[in-house]
């Protein structure tokens, strides 16, 4: 555990203030030169200096034969070149007086053979001269707060609360896209790859004390040094939570692992007891791991397990009823005062057990209002899940009917969609409870989306909303042990 | 059992040559409006006949009084009215002639009461008249090779070969545009509601004759006739595959069931049971139901559970090798024959354990074509799971700095992509074996759109592809135990 940043090794490999590049030239097709582009293209704010032995000048930048001719000392190195000549450039590096450096080739320990050797001299010139650095293997970081994307993919994410320590580089890369799907994005994301020298439980100490970090995302694939994974976790919980998605727990993922990044993963069993002992949550999959961190780093605490179901359609109602039921969420009925005013919005055809079914509402006010206001102030509701299907062809052909024109028809019907949206942000709010979303639309609508930048998240099922419910009560429980001194 | 649709008494239902609609009039607001809007919209090639006690006309259409007074006798009455008369009204119907309806209205069974006797006075009007009907409280069938579509949502889907029998409407209209994000459609859905005369085992024996539907999907809140639901299922699967998510199984999901349409729910283990004896696939959410339906429907069957994963990034292969294996897939090592044949393309950093991890390939063609033919040949592979990432950025810039222009860049890429979708698809084909995707890019991408189209299913997360050739594996298993008397 540390309080700042600034402790961590991996603070100048996350924030540099300038780079120098190995192995980006004017051959678009090489890796290196992807790498380059990607930081270009993210707008990094620094001085970047390739070195190319015999480029003058590289994508437009001044490019240097040696890392010696290079003005000043680089505050990282950036390396993406072939395995057999890293170490002999981290040599040079040392002699330069970098200390920081972000080893993007592969064809070391991961290949066994040859490759163990090679790492093992990596280890012994960062030693000699003081270098930290991460990887080999690895795609380095993405903090897009400080513009910097070391991958060679381009960034076409949006800057967020969720940090994420990766044992794969797709895993920072792909999800750039899948989290900006939902609103959402990297705090920043560090590939740790082969973890010669900085690891994981690094990564994760460094985005513990990162403040633009809400939730620790981990993708985990085997951990080297158990305790210090436990009591870094441990320190970290309390304030805030970690989720993790470890996928070398059957036999087929642990040889994955192995041919992966040359780790050796342990059994779900072990694995399963080291997190429910240092609280972190388990998801079960990549799209999992993002959902929990949606829930867990927007909405508030729950004081119970008890979730209240709002729709208008038995079968979402049903099928959400069903997937909380399997997860020991309960579902409580209503209070009487409740029941009492819900008389008068119910039509005769909907349903006060829980789920609160309303099968047919008119007024939009009563559906993103009114109900959700009343179950949300329920006293026995902890967590209110919606339904949520605004029929925005229904409500545009009826304005359309009205007589109104088609550019009117879409304005209105934007202003209206736009209320709900606040109606329901303005509820939860004020309610101080979780308030999660479902729909089988597309997640793209605007009141999906309008509602999401308003703080809600909205699941493409019940089910996957449901788990995230749970992994809040999960982590409401587990804070509160180790808050209390009983974990 | 049946052999054509024309035994059913769903056939007309949902075959329908003229309609007369109940409770569609000019005000825009009212449910039975947008029943008449949807079908309109549909372009239902019949005469449509509004029933009106006021209106002449309505939304264009010549109104009738009184069903009396419809210049033929329509084949099917579609009813949308307040409680309270549609008795009345159905017994008007029979009077006329009228031997097939739908009816939409709720307040019956499912809300106890005096629902239950309104209920069984429905039922007692058609046995009169000889009346078959689905519903009450359901929104009856969307057939768009009939382009038929009853409910009061605008079809915004595909047709497809995915038949349908739901006890929840939501899960037919809210489907329209899920499915046709994935390229997918209904063949028919049934909405089935309060099942007062057919039921879903009559819907399902529909689906098991119709020639469009190669997977009966059921979504199953409650079966009534246990006995049928055996016989019609084991009738069916030696044909074609049935999937079924039942969301009743749990004591939540028992009760919003119960408030839905008044039906009854068994335990899990019951339906467990009575899906494995007659060898129905089960699924845990809408979601996965459809994700079984896709591969079931388009995919070879394979000779066995082997799975060969195919990838160029090793975390998205390792969570691909995991989720088979916890479902109990087999990831073989492959034969030294393909091994050696895979030697001159893999580079130093790949593995050719299985995942097979290509690493880096500048060669498309490597990618998607030497590749996958070499493992959809290697004889101890049944099926082929390859993660499909084509970072389209860089090949863009790559063609862009090569100093093409921004229209002859975007071209170039579209052709590139297109020619990786046919090889695939040619290898596929050619091989026999299933073969499923995974990305966790847009699931819009040309890529993945090429792919699709072309009969390969690529899932947004390789749990969601593993468990859907889990489907497939059992799906071969119960059909050769069915067909071979062992069951």
């Amino acid at each position: 555990m540390i309080h700042s940043i600034e402790e961590s090794p991996l603070c100048p490999i996350a924030n540099p203030r300038s780079i120098a590049i190995f192995g980006a030239s004017n051959r678009p097709d090489s890796m290196g030169s992807n790498h380059l582009f990607a930081l270009l293209d993210h707008g990094f704010e620094g001085p970047i200096y390739p070195v190319h032995p015999t480029e003058t000048q590289v994508m437009g930048l001044r490019a240097y034969q040696s890392v010696r001719d290079i003005p000043e000392i680089p505050n990282l190195a950036l390396i993406v070149l072939p395995t057999h000549i890293v170490p002999e450039v981290m040599k040079e590096c040392g002699e330069t007086g970098i200390r920081h450096a972000i080893i993007v080739s592969g064809g070391f320990r991961e290949v066994g053979g040859e490759g163990i050797k090679l790492e093992q001299r990596l280890k012994d010139i960062a030693l000699r001269y003081g270098i930290r650095f991460l990887g080999p293997n690895c795609i380095g970081v993405s903090n897009p707060y400080h513009k910097l994307n070391t991958t060679f993919f381009e960034f076409d994410g949006l800057p967020g609360f969720i940090g994420l320590a990766s044992q794969s580089g797709s895993f920072v890369t792909q999800m750039f896209r899948h989290l900006a799907g939902y609103g959402l994005g990297f705090s920043t994301a560090i590939s740790v790859g082969n973890e010669a020298d900085t690891d994981i439980i690094d990564a994760m100490t460094y985005l513990g004390a990162c403040s633009h970090t809400k939730v620790v995302a981990l993708y985990v694939e085997a951990i080297n040094r158990g305790q210090a994974f436990l009591e870094t976790a441990r320190a970290i919980v309390p304030q805030k939570p970690i989720v993790a998605f470890y996928s070398g727990g059957s036999e087929a993922g642990r040889r994955a692992s192995f041919s992966h990044t040359g780790a050796m993963a342990g059994s779900d069993r072990i694995y399963d007891g080291v997190f429910r002992q240092c609280g972190v949550i388990r998801a079960s999959s990549i799209t999992e791991l993002f959902d929990f961190c949606w829930v867990l780093g927007s909405q508030p605490e729950p004081k119970g397990h008890r979730v209240v179901i709002q729709t208008h359609s038995g079968g979402p109602g049903g099928a959400a009823a069903d997937a909380c039921d399997r997860l020991g969420l309960e579902l409580p009925s209503l209070s009487g005062k409740t029941i009492e005013k819900l008389a008068p919005i119910m039509p005769h055809t909907g349903s006060i057990t829980n789920p609160v079914d309303m099968t047919f509402h008119k007024d939009l006010d009563h559906y993103f209002h009114v109900l959700p206001k009343l179950l949300i102030e329920e006293r026995r509701a902890d967590m209110l899940l919606i339904y949520l299907l605004l029929p925005i062809q229904v409500v545009k052909q009826t304005l359309s009917r009205m007589g109104l024109s088609e550019e009117q028809v879409l304005d209105e019907a934007d202003k209206l969609i736009d209320a709900q949206c606040k109606s329901v942000a303005q509820v939860a709010k004020a309610g101080g409870k979780p308030l999660v979303g479902y729909t089988f639309r597309d997640m793209n609508a605007r009141l999906i989306r309008g509602l999401r930048d308003r703080g809600i998240p909205v699941f493409p099922e019940p089910q996957r909303a449901a788990r995230a419910l749970k992994a809040l009560v999960d982590y409401a429980r587990t804070r509160e042990k180790f808050v209390s001194g009983h974990a």
